[in-house]
């Protein structure tokens, strides 16, 4: 019988390049870039109701396992795991220990290892590339996709393509870093380039014994970082020890650039790696101004700008080649054809303390439970607005420098105050006060709602003691 | 004995050329463009110590009466009266009422009569100037300042200076349209012409006098509204009857145009009508690279910029020639040198009735006890930042479609619920009812602060009902 095949998504990334939108608590992947569902979303949809894949591996760290799984239940695809890598260590040992955890499943494990943050149009042209990859990879190949070139792009590493294989993938030439303009466009006149599209198609057993061939501390780490992994809830944690020990690499580096049985698959279906606004842009359907807007926007006299806003109004007047992206707490404008610049500029933002925090939180922080988003901050008071998903409950816990009222705007609280407990509906309010052991919950069947008024000397989210916790957060 | 000359400032303009900044609800003059005082303020500082001035008379209209109250407060320059035009007539009607008002007072007032949202530098240039009008309109002539053009402007009147008369001011050549660019330059290397800055210098009398032979309905009007006008706590409301009646005309128009009293001061003190984004970008003092920054921004590879942000933090990136304006819930992005085009654009915004508010209202809005300001509007629930002076008292009201929570975040609250006072400080709640009849007063010697939630199917301003207030807001 002929296994399946194991998506393996990538969804650990922290995506500087879309800045001010994409932020390192909420990044690239988890936001609504391509239409009403998040790109990891997309990324899931993909995989519906094709009968070549098994539940697929999503690879990601401690701080995003919550918007993972809460995203992946909205599209209805139910994940086969998902792997915490406890510090960021590249794509070499995340894919390899996502080998060996799928090994332990099924000793024949094919892997199709993806982003979670590109744009693909899944036709079948593109299901057709899919099956080619996966019938080279039983064969013993390790593929990678690499992308005819539509223009000359001077964002990506590229792949000349070497002699053809049988099972219609080709023997890799060799792989060329970033090139300037004059060398991509050269590329694409010639012909017989692709870019590199950091998806692959491998068996598990292949990729692990060149992992251990070539790269043995990557996969010595892999390993372990299974063997002692521990699951909590639905996500296995993969053992921080062990995996720290790798070297942080590319998997490109560390496997497909030296192994002998390394392949590509030079593809032509719809794809963008969304890499900076200009690629958004493009990914979308220009109007015939050469515009997209995101939000509320009015243009008048512009042609080829890319406008996102979370909330503002945007007028835009008089220009060209403009990129006007606004999130709640941040604006940039600049020349759309430039934008591959915001990621070292936004390095220059972490690197001021007065504007490293517009390179990480985002307005809404998503919990197990719900969430919670921040409406006003001032000196000694903080308002906040909490959502409660039907059924969930929140730790108990206390605050040592803070009190708290919550006033109920929308459904049902369930509020225990050092181990008394009042159910108020919408409109009551119930007060806190600062040292008190308290805990809430959403009996009901519909979103909880509330509105918080912290006051205190001192506000920030980690004045909080954790005694009991249905999420595994004690502490 | 020479009279003192009595400052009329016009303060009744809703300067939409500097959107998004500038709204109807809190428009040009009373923001801080220049500075840590606004325009209005700085205006009132240009009086202080010049033994040559009387108290000021401040036209305005009934929205903006507090606001006007307060900025003069803080400024410390005591206000002669705050005329309260019913409706906005342009110029004459207003200019009129003001003549006849301080003609009342003093039948040999000199009015100065100044723009409160004008640019200038107030040094012994520019008294020397204030004083050399006055001495011509003792002698009867009605003095306009005309500035000496440094530029080809096309957005400005001008005025053709024709013969010398004693005093150092000259006979008006012609009033000259705003040019195009081709007459603008001609004007410029001609000489001879001035800027028509719409600050005037006039006798109260002899400028009635020409009123009633030149503009006779307007006179009319002027002289109607003062003598039926009420005086409401520090207010006069000129009457709205009569003022109605007054054609909408400038003083241009009805008066100086017609007048063969009328002359010219050319003046070259430092000027600006500040009526574009352009402008204000001029008034400042652009840095090496020509750009100028108001508010939390970074600005690389960019040069003549003009960025102004409320709250969001701005990047800019490889731009020249570039307007960024930022308020909290509007964002303006075009070529600097084209910023004039925002006064029509905002007219698109009017006409669209999803847009519309973004070009009326402001998130903060000022009020005779304080302020509020909308942190969080949601569908059936928002949540309020009040601010309430110490010793104010709001109106006694009532709401038939919400209740409120009020949380006290700073100060002392005297709360009467149906009859019944509570005092709350700090960190204390109290729950209003639905139609329950609710009074808030700071009875402290601090500003008190609260956090309103109000919940209801009804949330708009107009759902209350005032039975007594300290204001004058009945009904």
């Amino acid at each position: 019988m002929t296994s399946k095949i194991v998506p393996v998504i990538l969804a650990g990334g922290q995506g500087a390049r879309l800045w001010p939108i994409s932020r390192a608590t909420r990044p690239k992947q988890f936001i609504k870039l391509m239409g009403n569902q998040s790109l990891f979303q997309q990324s899931l949809e993909r995989l519906k109701g094709a009968a070549r894949y098994e539940a697929p591996i999503v690879l990601t760290n401690a701080e995003y396992r919550f918007v993972v799984a809460e995203q992946a239940q909205e599209t209805g695809v139910a994940l086969g795991a998902i792997l915490l890598e406890p510090v960021a260590r590249n794509t070499a040992v995340a894919i390899a220990s996502a080998a060996y955890f799928a090994l332990e499943q099924d000793e024949n494990a094919l892997l199709h290892i993806l982003a979670s943050d590109h744009a693909i149009t899944a036709d079948d042209l593109y299901f057709g590339t899919v099956d080619t990859a996966a019938a080279a990879a039983r064969d013993g190949w390790l593929v990678t996709f690499g992308i005819v070139p539509t223009s000359p792009e001077t964002g990506y590493g590229y792949i000349a393509v070497g002699d053809s294989l049988p099972n219609g993938v080709s023997k890799i030439g060799r792989f060329v870093e970033k090139p300037d303009l004059a060398k991509a466009e050269a590329f694409l006149a010639e012909g017989g380039y692709v870019w590199n599209s950091g998806m692959f198609m491998v068996a598990a057993r292949t990729f692990i014994a060149e992992c251990e061939t070539l790269a043995l501390a990557t996969a010595e780490a892999a390993r372990r970082a299974v063997e002692l992994a521990k699951s909590d809830l639905d996500f296995v944690r993969l053992d921080s020890a062990a995996f720290e020990r790798a070297p942080s690499i590319s998997v490109d580096y560390a496997i497909f650039e030296k192994t002998s049985k390394a392949a590509v698959l030079p593809v032509s279906f719809a794809w963008s790696d969304l890499g900076s606004w200009d690629a958004v842009w493009a990914a979308h359907r220009p109007d015939a101004f050469g515009n997209v807007v995101i939000g509320s926007a009015l243009l008048s006299n512009t042609t080829n700008a890319m406008v996102m806003t979370n909330s503002a109004h945007v007028m835009v007047d008089g220009l060209d080649d403009i990129a006007v992206i606004a999130s709640e707490d941040a604006i940039f404008v600049g020349r759309l054809s430039q934008a591959q610049r915001v990621g070292d500029l936004v390095k220059a933002l972490k690197a001021n303390p007065a504007t490293q925090a517009l390179t990480e939180t985002h307005q809404t922080s998503y919990r197990p439970w719900g969430g919670y988003s921040t409406v006003l901050m001032a000196d000694r008071f903080q308002v906040k607005r909490l959502f409660v998903k039907p059924g969930k409950k929140l730790s108990l816990q206390k605050h040592f420098h803070r009190s708290e009222h919550w006033v109920v705007v929308k459904g049902t609280a369930e509020v225990t105050i050092d181990g008394q407990v009042s159910v108020l509906s919408e409109n009551q309010s119930i007060y806190l006060p600062l040292g008190c052991t308290h805990r809430l919950t959403n009996p009901g069947k519909i979103e909880l709602q509330l509105i918080e008024v912290q006051t205190g000397s001192y506000l920030g989210e980690d004045d909080i003691v954790r005694t009991e916790d249905d999420f595994g957060r004690i502490g």
